[in-house]
């Protein structure tokens, strides 16, 4: 494992990025929130995500978007992508809700005809560190969550993030896949040689897997509750609500239909969701900060199980995490530096992230 | 089991209502939520509350309350229910956030110091009535839901639900609980001597408690997920939402702090969250109904587990259910009809569930 400095991840993503055809200001956007997004530990969605996002350079993904606000209203946007990555139309996205929650108390902004946005917990921080509650959602490219009583998958992992800003503690920010687990939990499970436990995934009948290997292979996994007598009806739920607000609202598209309507190959058409609004609507200044201080100094405090490991409030591991890897550095496998090396020969873009 | 008309079922309502004190308008709002909430066969929040508000008649519930809106903008407004029943202030709130919305494209209404409001998704089922997409979450009374890592409960059952509109198909419409299960599901397997799943109840040290009898006496259930392998942080996440939306937004309670600080017999301090919003913000007149069909119509034609067992959708347990007991009447044990009576006797008012 190598452990990297933030600028360098930031650095290597950018030249990558502008290798790729896309703008400074585009690469600069995008290059900050990958590398912030590494910095929390979400490893699936920074650096690692650009030896994916090079494989839809092709046919998918269009480098030099012409991202454009097609309606607006003064409580709403709705953005067209123009099929580039997610992380610019996203950060403007918020963005513009965010002005417009400051001037009228909240605002709801969507995007389609976009990609990859990374983690929806970015977005949400970007509001709660404005003082507003921020919550984004988005629908995803590939198909693996298998419904409640259903034998093939129809959605992705649907994450939604809520944020919200306290007084003396860091936002509140819940950022969760609607699924039980990421598909990188399968292949963890798959490379130690260990089975999954019943709920993570389902078969080619939709009963519960527990081969890691054929797991792994087969990609299904469960809405989050694992297995109908554990509520997973409530996850497929949830995910089909992000769909609905993030691709049906914004006219994005339900890739189950996609896949069967148009080339594969085509451009994803993912949509996105982004709402900010103010606390001020219904509090005096500072009183739901206060009250969001009590609340999670409250719940940390709570007994725990087992004393060594208190309960944490959402948003937490994060914290910690970025606190240590700004210290020691972005853990990164060696087989990803090998895979970024890669995409440099072929882009032509500078390898900057391990000085030999 | 009796079967009882649902014309029946509002008209007791209605009678132990009124011989509470509530007003004759506050009556009928009132009567109508809990029969709907019974046709859809959510029997936990129907018919079946009286006997429970009754309890609170003493010191917690004013039966006369003076509902007003304590703050107001363009796009929200917050209600004081003055520690009534939540039916009402409920109902007004869902009410305003219609009418805003339909002004202004989406509104945001919060109510604190209120009561039990029956079930969420009667709230969100009169937005996707109007055409609007809604949403709804209320904290709760008691303290149930264990957090991951901890071993003592800080929420309740924390619900949300959200409804949108449809053209060919009933509305959709998500009403779930953040915990797995509801108390009511323990006290069936105890009666049934049946032992718990693993995930659905915890003992004192926050350990999987699956003994039937010892979980009812205990009430610690489990976020959505049951455990922590399975995602109950996810579930843990999702209720702190809704305790922050509810709760923290409104100025209601903390319900753990308010024990603290207040006497337990005091109003509960309830909180709730309405929301509504127009899909032509961002779509054409029709379009977003149009898509809603080609998504509820493939979700229900994934291929099943079981052919006898189809997947469904948010909405079509409680509307098969409704179907059924319009036509059949409303299923009463009889060991409810004893309790109402048994309110009648007490309140003076006129019993009519069955004619002997």
């Amino acid at each position: 494992m190598l452990f990297i400095p933030a600028d360098r991840i930031r650095q290597q993503s950018f030249n990558i990025l502008r290798a790729w055809g896309q703008s400074e200001a585009h690469a600069n956007i995008t290059a900050d929130i990958l590398t912030e997004t590494d910095l929390r530990g979400i490893d699936s969605h920074g650096l690692s995500m650009l030896p994916v996002y090079e494989e839809q350079l092709a046919t998918k993904l269009n480098m030099k978007p012409d991202i454009k606000v097609v309606r607006e209203t003064p409580v709403s946007a709705l953005i067209d992508a123009d099929n580039g990555l997610g992380h610019v139309p996203g950060h403007m996205g918020m963005s513009m809700a965010i002005a417009k929650a400051k001037v009228i108390g909240m605002a709801m902004v969507t995007v389609r005809r976009s990609g990859h946005y990374g983690a929806a917990g970015y977005y949400t921080d970007m509001a709660a560190r404005e003082g507003l509650i921020g919550i984004s959602m988005t629908s995803s490219r590939g198909l693996a969550m298998v419904p409640t009583f259903g034998a093939e998958p129809v959605f992705g992992t649907n994450p939604i993030s809520v944020a919200a800003p306290a007084k003396r503690n860091k936002p509140f920010n819940l950022d969760m896949a609607t699924t039980t687990v990421a598909v990188g939990k399968l292949k963890l499970k798959w490379l130690n040689h260990k089975p999954l436990p019943v709920g993570w995934a389902v078969d080619e009948q939709g009963q519960p897997l527990t081969d890691s290997a054929r797991a792994f292979k087969l990609k299904n996994i469960t809405p989050l509750g694992g297995t109908r007598e554990l509520g997973s009806h409530k996850g497929y739920g949830l995910a089909a609500v992000v769909n609905m607000l993030s691709a049906t609202l914004s006219g994005a598209a339900f890739q189950p239909l996609r896949l069967q309507r148009e080339d594969p190959a085509a451009p994803d058409n993912i949509g996105h969701f982004f709402m900010a609004f103010d606390p001020k609507l219904f509090r005096d200044e500072g009183e739901f900060e206060h009250d969001m201080d009590e609340m999670l100094d409250y719940l940390r405090t709570v007994k725990p199980t087992d004393p060594a490991r208190p309960v944490m409030v959402p948003g937490d591991p994060e914290y910690q995490e970025r606190e240590q890897r700004l210290r020691d550095g972005v853990p990164v496998p060696e087989m990803l530096d090998e895979l970024v090396r890669k995409v440099c020969t072929k882009s032509g873009a500078a390898y900057v992230l391990v000085h030999d």
